[in-house]
């Protein structure tokens, strides 16, 4: 049994966790939340109350951080008591924050693979080239630590696990696919952060198939999909955490992950990036100023937060997953939908924010109440989901199955 | 008889000026130019040398010259004896420049209306905005000075008065077409400055038709011309210098400017206006600093300059004026044809520079030998065009004429 949340991170998936924890305070404690910004803390506690999204009266505290800070990380995990922290701050502190964790035994989870702020899509085995170094010290230490515990990756992981483990013998395909089918009625926006979002499509796309890594360009690949609810999507394959963890743990199928895009998307991505305006490297002015092209297209365009009251439609993320069972072929979609404006409503965020920051919360009550302490680190297929599955459908995000029987909610015969 | 030019300026079209009068020095006398960066005008006298281009033995002196300085171009023009300034530096400096020649009695040359740096696309009358109110004192001390003498303004004010004189009795309407058919195998370039090419559909289309300013959007107004050599092309009714100066010499017509412009470029341009990539407004970036978005996107395009040894195809440049002779409707094209590739052999410079870059020169030839030294300020459809077209069927911009009676030079039947 732990208690007691930190909160790392002030962003639109720490407004989701925050309400989420909030809504969840008999199960976890008093609740504190830190950035390097604490204003931005003090916003999302105030919106926490403003919706009354405290289920029981209690602690919920703002604090400076700097999490690249180990130290002072430590310092805050004791002085409020923590047991448990969530880290959905910039993918740059993640292993600042879980050194912490293992020093101080808190238990410890994320949303997204760590990055160095310098290096861009850098290539596979990512988990190995920071997060799984520290997996013996956090055996050694009985630190519970859940790695990339968001949608995707995270609940696709353990869609992945429940695909696998409930409707087959070998598992031969594992295809995420992210459907984002909402209007956010702007020209042209990320759902976050411009500098973290584009990242991902500037590099070399990575899949793993036939056991390999195999390398490709970005909006080399593409495929139609025909998804329920959101109906008929184009997909991208692209490079995502959870086709590194996937392919350490189903080593035997081929891993890939497709992000939907549209046309419009696509063609001012192309845009900017062929005209060299995504670049982290710096150009000089004629009036010799320094300028990181990225960073000015980041302050052009829309502050994806602000995106959020005007968002409707729904986003459909899911796993098509290939076998045999009992020698014949199999497969299976298993999938969440979620809708814009519900999230809007809930959490005051837009669904992108409410799919990745409610999972973490889920993780967090079931470390609180013990089901996934496991004192080592894990990425979230290595967890039994059922657990996960029914927590999530009863607080908001539930999973169905789709096969050749129909479409049905995961517990469902 | 005037002699000595003072070129100002060392950009593109600055290249093909100097090469132009080096062709002609025998005419032109000694030759001087000057701007901010000596450096580049010796690197174009240096490229003036290496072609081989002073037609005999005379002066080409390089300076250093702030031309927003009036003061300091003033002394310039009496230290270098130059009776012409051909003036094709920025557009900001017109009104500096051209005051120093009304105080030193030189003539006055430019390719483009005067423009404040703070403004952008600013409303008619733009020549009345600046540049007359000095018609006065031009006249007043005798000082010839001839507006917007490159290609378009220049040699499509000449088009115009010659179709109107030649081949009708009133003039409708005067069309021009600018279309570059060229390619300069980037992903992306504007043909000069990122700075002043953009600047130009930034804001509001101003024509002139029945008899008023009418309003329009950049790319609202599209149309297929079929045209000699470049085939059908697309073109935009854009803003342009010379719809003001012809709207006041012929107001009869409709004068419209149409610009050709592919599909791939209105979609890049579209893009960057979209997302305010091409704002003069500085913003902020997260990490606090101020930047002015065009300049940034200026950076990161090509340097124009650096186009020219790869470019082929050709650029056609036109007026399709309609009226009436005789009681019957009449229409004529005249035009010029021009090749990237010649025009590189030819001065080291691409296609639109030389265009731009030759009629000044021949303007000046005709101050020098006393042709256009009318001790005055005029737009170029004020003057005579014959001696024009004779000097530039020679020099390198040959005018055709086509209609009824079929495609021809000029001044053949």
């Amino acid at each position: 049994m732990k208690r007691n949340v930190l909160i790392i991170g002030a962003g639109g998936v720490a407004q989701v966790v925050a309400h989420k924890c909030a809504q969840n305070n008999d199960v976890l404690g008093d609740l504190h939340i830190a950035s390097r910004t604490r204003a931005k803390c003090d916003a999302i506690i105030a919106s926490v109350h403003e919706k009354g999204a405290m289920k029981q009266a209690g602690v919920f505290e703002s604090h400076d951080l700097d999490a690249m800070d180990s130290a002072a990380v430590a310092a805050m995990i004791g002085k409020t008591g923590a047991q448990i922290v969530i880290n959905v701050g910039s993918p740059f502190v993640n292993m600042t924050v879980l050194e912490a964790c293992i020093q101080t035994g808190a238990a410890y989870i994320d949303t997204a693979i760590h990055e160095d702020p310098r290096k861009i899509c850098e290539t596979p085995p990512w988990y190995g080239n920071y997060e799984w170094k520290r997996r013996d010290a956090c055996a050694a230490a009985g630190v519970t630590a859940i790695l990339g515990a968001g949608f995707d990756p995270g609940m696709v992981n353990a869609f992945a696990r429940f695909a696998v483990d409930e409707f087959m013998d070998d598992v031969t395909s594992i295809d995420i696919v992210d459907i984002n089918a909402g209007n956010h009625g702007r020209y042209f926006s990320t759902n976050f952060d411009p500098e973290i979002n584009f990242r991902e499509f500037t590099g070399t796309v990575y899949s793993w198939q036939k056991g390999a890594w195999q390398e490709n360009k970005m909006f080399e690949i593409g495929r139609e999909w025909d998804l329920p609810v959101v109906g008929k999507q184009k997909a991208y394959m692209s490079g995502h955490d959870e086709v590194h963890s996937l392919a350490a743990n189903y080593p035997q199928a081929d891993i890939r992950f497709w992000m939907g895009f549209g046309d419009h998307y696509i063609n001012v991505f192309t845009v900017l990036q062929n005209l060299g305006l995504l670049s982290e490297q710096p150009v000089t002015t004629a009036e010799g100023l320094e300028v990181v092209p990225l960073k000015l297209v980041k302050a052009v365009l829309p502050d994806p937060s602000s995106l959020a009251p005007d968002y409707t439609g729904k986003t459909c993320i899911g796993d098509l997953v290939k076998g045999t069972k009992n020698g014949e072929e199999v497969e299976v979609f298993v999938y969440n939908i979620a809708d814009h404006k519900d999230a809007y409503t809930e959490v005051g965020s837009q669904g992108i924010s409410y799919t990745a920051g409610v999972p973490p919360v889920a993780m967090a009550m079931l470390i609180a109440d013990g089901t996934y302490d496991l004192g080592r680190m894990v990425n979230v297929e290595e967890l039994d989901p059922k657990p996960l599955f029914t927590l999530l459908d009863r607080i908001g995000l539930p999973t169905r199955v789709q096969d050749a029987a129909g479409d049905r909610a995961w517990d469902q015969a």
